[in-house]
């Protein structure tokens, strides 16, 4: 394990980091309030990078290894400096608090354990929201984009930070392929942004709920989340673009490049689209009985839904009074997730895909056992290997889950928060069921035990569970070494 | 498929379903009740069996497909025929709600849809409960056992009624293993009523709670369930059989003919005790805050945790108002369930010692990728087949778990009863959580749809899907012929 090369990357990570905080300084110092909650973090965050950046790796090539612990290592530091600003500037209760909520962000889960968010400072709120941008795409993503000779094969630290089963390369250069996800990404949130604007909304409001989208984040600067701007034309363009930060980015460029045959014959887009669309229209028609309006069950229906397959976890309505098949629908969805490569967590539709096929498969050696097939999607034939690893992480999200449940058991909430509040921030939706961690409550009644093991959850959902489990493994740590 | 064979095959099922069910008969006559709720159904198997037996079938081979198949069809056909004395009988409700018990019996669930039991004729409590005997070790091992000759390669009739990943074979010869494995069942089986007489309780509820242990099945004869008898003793007796009838029947085997060392090698049967162990020990830490007594601490926790791992479901006290960790505790049980190759149902020790494993294995691959390596189970090694096999099984639990869970959401009860309902009757072990499934409570407020979907749920979990599954399959019936 070359540890130099991983601090070596962590150095670039905070430098990005710094300057990234500098903004809600900005926004803040705009809106007239003091730089004090920023100014400590950045300058600390400068001092490190720079002495990190001293460091002279002799090897400088990213194993699977160091990508997967590189990965965990820095989503972990960046997620204690980015809970500097909630701490200095107070009103987020213990530092376990601020940790759970920065990593809330950075991961766009948006649990939040604030009861109200109203009276928060501008820059506060604006730092908040910014690290679902940040971490929605990837940080990682960025530093590749912006300093391309970091080291040999790269791709190791992509692969760890980019959600799904298959890390498709849009470019043969890999700090190519970064820029241009991020190219469609800040594209997209320009867009939504102007949208929104349209709506009348503030600028303010504007740009912090599309950094909420885009990420797939699901913070509010409303206690009320998107239910109290009372604006259908806001909360449909936030739907529409929920739905698509939840689209794999290579479908993106593959419309830029005008392949729209590759496009239509994408099976996770199509999966993906096609589970929205159902859930929406069965809670819908449940949602009609008390709407007695198509327009409103339909609007009701499509944007908690998108919201919650997205994993944004923004709230219009409070689904927690809805019919239970509505509520079971919801938490399934949160399971199911978005698609590999979009913003979403989630398990993933491409990995429903895969998981689905090797079943099928198997049900059919199982009637004709001497029948060996080789599993295809859209067109090309999966590595048996890809097909194992889904499987096996799919096992994993679920042992996962059922031990946070256990852990979490212990503040002796009831089965239902236990359960949704663990698949809530593991699919990194935010909101789960029940009155404690439901659209209408908050994660603050936790224990500080369960707050981190919640944390953890967002982490192990957001990195998709290797990178995470690579730090804790003692394999890993083998010849570690501080002299490569 | 040969529908011919599995048709004869019925005919010698119904035989001894037949001869079974006169056993109640008798009983309801020595209690002087009327033989009405039997004789007709006792003929109509007979006449059946005669008819069926006329077949002749030109291939008499059982090849995987007509193991599977037959499997599912002669379960299904045994619990409608099961039904009939309920259906007769009456006080049961709808003729669904006679089939949803019949199914819960012979799948030694333990589901009931009865608020009152004890006011019903000895010889249908008696044949209520022998259900879950024979469902226990299985018909189709008894028919092995007592018509060798049924037809060539018979072991795939007996690996799909079989519980587990791996059915090893005791003797060379099935018939002889078959005759092996019922000979243990009924020495525990006499052995635990003599014992239960031993504390007092009479002829009747021995005999009956008896069948119930060894099935781990769950039905009792008191509305309390064995917390009716008020007897520590009983409560231990049966603490202990639960445990036995969880063991691989092999064990016992292995142990009559004093091959220790394997025994005490036995990887299933170390993580089995030890989970049981483990989870009863921190049930009883959480109660005994409120029991204030270690000995009536420890005997709760022992008896229901052992009653829902082993998929028993008999309750001694009502965990619905046990901490939080401790229900979840025991619905995380539900799912593990008992050995393989036990009465006992949930996805098997084996199972979870395989998955954990491959886990394992895959996780070591992604920090080291170049390295191969078997996985072995109890020093052999495991077929990459087997493997598989278990990780597709457990995908297509929480697949199927997931579906049922929101079908039976229809009904609008809360997501507790929705979520524990589902894995309870899949798991085979009967009671849940919640006022409406728990321990408490029963299934007879869900809707007729909802028990039918519950008794598939019952039928998937003890015959471990792929029998169920291939009977829906289209790529089964092809070819399917009766002239065969």
């Amino acid at each position: 394990m070359n540890v130099k090369l991983i601090l070596k990357t962590l150095g670039k990570v905070l430098l990005i980091e710094a300057a990234y905080m500098l903004l809600s300084l900005l926004v803040g110092l705009y809106y007239g309030e003091s730089p004090l909650p920023f100014a400590p973090p950045i300058l600390a965050m400068l001092a490190a990078a720079a002495a990190l950046s001293r460091l002279r790796p002799r090897a400088t090539v990213f194993n699977a290894r160091e990508g997967l612990v590189g990965v965990a290592l820095i989503w972990l530091a960046m997620s204690l400096f980015g809970a500097l600003p909630f701490a200095i500037n107070g009103g987020f209760g213990s530092p376990i608090d601020c940790f759970f909520e920065s990593v809330s962000g950075f991961t766009t889960t948006g649990a939040s354990i604030l009861p109200a968010v109203e009276q928060l400072p501008r820059g506060i709120l604006f730092w908040r929201s910014s690290t679902h941008w940040l971490g929605g795409m990837g940080v990682l993503v960025l530093v590749l984009a912006l300093f391309p000779s970091i080291g040999e094969r790269a791709q190791n630290l992509m692969a760890a930070e980019s959600p799904g089963p298959t890390s498709e390369k849009l470019t043969p250069r890999i700090s190519t392929s970064s820029k241009i996800l991020y190219g469609i990404y800040m594209g997209l949130t320009v867009t939504q942004i102007l949208c929104l604007l349209l709506t009348g909304m503030n600028w303010f409001d504007a740009v912090v709920n599309t950094f909420a989208t885009a990420g797939t984040g699901g913070f509010s600067v409303l206690n009320a989340s998107i239910a109290g701007y009372h604006s259908a034309a806001a909360e449909w363009i936030i739907t529409v673009f929920m739905l698509l930060y939840g689209v794999n980015f290579t479908v993106f460029f593959l419309l830029l490049t005008r392949q729209f045959k590759r496009v239509a014959r994408n099976s996770e887009l199509i999966v993906y689209l096609s589970v929205a669309g159902g859930a929406t229209l069965v809670i819908a028609a449940s949602l009609y009985a008390r709407c007695h309006s198509v327009g409103l069950a339909l609007r009701h229906a499509a944007f908690n839904t998108v919201s919650i397959m997205t994993t944004t976890g923004f709230v219009s309505a409070d689904y927690d009074t809805w019919p239970e098949l509505c509520k079971l629908i919801l938490v399934v969805l949160m399971i199911v997730g978005a698609s590999a490569g979009s913003t979403g967590g989630g398990m993933k539709c491409s990995r429903l895909i895969i998981l689905c096929k090797s079943i099928t498969r198997e049900i059919r050696r199982m009637v004709s056992p001497k029948r060996v097939s080789v599993l295809r999607l859209d067109g090309r034939p999966l590595p048996e290997a890809t097909v194992t690893n889904t499987a096996v992480f799919a096992m994993l999200y679920f042992l996962i889950a059922i031990g946070s449940m256990l852990l979490v058991a212990m503040d002796n909430f009831d089965f239902t928060t236990n359960v949704t509040a663990v698949l809530a921030c593991l699919g990194n939706v935010g909101p789960a069921l029940g009155a404690v961690a439901g659209p209408t409550g908050n994660y603050a009644a936790f224990s500080g035990f369960s707050k981190l093991v919640l944390s953890v959850c967002m982490l192990v959902g957001r990195l998709e569970i290797y990178p995470m489990l690579a730090l804790v493994l003692p394999a890993t740590w083998k010849n570690a070494s501080l002299k490569k």
